[in-house]
């Protein structure tokens, strides 16, 4: 997912910072708010018409102008027009846009805790972590986080289970993680290279060749709904099971001055259609893996599914483990949501396992 | 979730047959229907404060009322107040009522094809058939049964996968189903009788007695969610992992004739909001299972979680298989729907089985 990052400078902005323009007035709108047209502005990470990821804006757009009955006006612009995929949290927070569409943890070197409102290694699937998100904290931890920046953020949308990636090799120990060349950005290559193996940044459209010519051995990309376009089953025959992203969601990002400023119907209407636009993202992407994992099997019957053995795991998620304790000593922001990430888990985990997962498997013996 | 059938009878409407008023004119509103205020009656199968399931209508309420700046008014009344709980088909189709909440297979005596979008033994899972309803064909198939009666079905709701319920002795085999007195209703039921068991219906208000007398062996309730405030924990050792409801999906019932007097802003604000509702609903299911189950495992660290074994699996699925193909011989769109819910469940399982399911299995070995 975190594709783009090392192929383009992140354009950076001097802002002074805003002030936290939140406030929780429930006024009516007065007549002149009821008849005003607003135009809003949203900046997305994604180039023109990139499936999913880019038809969830687009889906909000026409929701929210749609129950607006026209009194919102969505104008999306893609990489293509703004130039700057991780300008998005600048952009939004100077107001050059209203709102923005992009994912959380690609701020985490402006601040470490926007990282874990994505997907976490070793995390929560999509239906555990919208159920925190929804119920167990999330949101209000996400609010802490984004406000002192003058931001809400709001859930874009899961890609659903990652897929671990592609590989030449099979991985059968640790031993054959050392010194491996893996495309794996983000927090999940930097728990990669504390075991071992030799994270390198190679631009999305550079992936195939280096994969195909040795450069790299092995590459994480999304799973079926947006690998099949990319063609690494035509080279790779290991497709390793999902660890590090166990359900990526998307974000919304909103100004909060503007936010405010909106009569509280818009708002509503805002918040309404951003939600109700992710919830089905996922829905979209679970459905497009489903049938391009189909297509995927029938024209290259011999991709080989593998999963990690259980002495690769317990390494990786030591390691995971070690980064996040450094993470909770160091913030104590980052101490509050990793405990209640951790304790959420543990909780829903027990859940889930006696419920789907002890149904999925019933089924699959 | 069918739990107060046996307890009511169910009032019958003396209705004409309703035309089909669907259509899709998406006309703007004038003027005059901008300012003008729709009252909209909804009643509900579930008693007043029913957790969960009642949440789901009261957040509907407020979303709507609040993205229309009151424009919509909607009024909820519970069985307390209308009486019928399994009358919500007729309220709707008749206009008595505009809108509804209740669950789809309750209408199977009045059109066998109702029964398909609730949960299907043996079938999907909710995020699996979250896919199936937005892209996989689901709601045009609902809109084909339903369209006819004059009404709209919209999801309304997930429960999360149902457990299999409590049982007083393990299941070893085939041989101890056989003369098995449980309360298990609908499909289920009849899978249940198929393979010797003996469903039994009996109320909720007695259930509890009725197990712990012995006047039935097993029953079948929700989950955690809503079984913890039943009690049925402390009376039976054995907590049996579901199979007969996977994704078990409430729904909202939209009276078409008055839908399409409305403006589309207002028509599109009532679908979404019914959307998003549903969604949040199964968040909140997750959350609440979750939940109860740590304080059911605290207060009685003895309850036995088991699933049936293969052979028993085996001959459950054979009967399911069984009374399908009956149903698809006996009503050309009872075939269309199985075959779509069949093929969407093959393909999307596929996925499930490498994504979150691999995932599950290899973190919890």
């Amino acid at each position: 997912m975190k594709k783009t990052i090392q192929a383009i400078i992140l354009l950076t902005f001097s802002i002074s910072a805003t002030a936290n323009w939140f406030n929780d007035d429930k006024q009516k709108p007065t007549q002149q708010q009821e008849q005003k047209t607003y135009t809003l502005k949203l900046a997305e990470t994604w180039p023109s018409n990139f499936p999913i990821f880019g038809d969830t804006p687009k889906k909000f757009k026409k929701l929210a102008e749609t129950m607006s009955n026209g009194r919102l006006k969505i104008r999306i612009d893609s990489k293509n027009k703004h130039k700057a995929p991780f300008g998005i949290f600048d952009f939004v927070k100077s107001g050059q846009y209203d709102l923005g569409h992009s994912a959380s943890y690609y701020w985490k070197g402006k601040d470490i805790n926007t990282l874990f409102f994505t997907s976490m290694p070793f995390g929560m699937t999509t239906f555990e972590q919208h159920a925190w998100f929804e119920y167990g904290g999330g949101q209000e931890l996400m609010d802490k986080v984004y406000a002192k920046y003058g931001l809400k953020s709001i859930i874009g949308g899961s890609s659903g289970n990652q897929m671990g990636g592609w590989f030449q090799k099979e991985i059968n120990s640790i031993a054959d993680l050392k010194g491996l060349k893996m495309r794996i950005p983000g927090f999940a290559g930097e728990i990669m290279a504390e075991v071992g193996a030799k994270p390198i940044n190679i631009s999305p459209g550079e992936l195939y060749t280096a994969l195909d010519r040795g450069t790299i051995d092995a590459l994480e990309w999304i799973g079926p709904s947006l690998d099949l376009r990319m063609g690494f089953h035509k080279i790779a025959p290991y497709y390793y099971t999902g660890w590090h992203e166990p359900g990526s969601e998307l974000q919304f990002l909103v100004n909060l001055k503007k936010y405010n400023s909106l009569p509280k119907d818009l708002q509503t209407i805002l918040i309404s259609a951003m939600k109700l636009s992710a919830y089905q993202m996922y829905d979209q992407s679970e459905h497009e893996s489903a049938k391009n994992w189909a297509t995927m099997k029938k024209d290259y019957p011999n991709i080989k599914i593998r999963t990690f053995p259980k002495p690769v795991f317990d390494a990786l998620r030591a390691a995971n483990d070690k980064l996040l304790k450094k993470l909770a000593a160091s913030n104590p922001l980052s101490k509050e949501i990793i405990e209640s990430q951790t304790n959420y888990l543990r909780k829903i985990r027990a859940w889930t396992a006696i419920s789907d997962q002890a149904y999925l498997n019933s089924q699959s013996k």
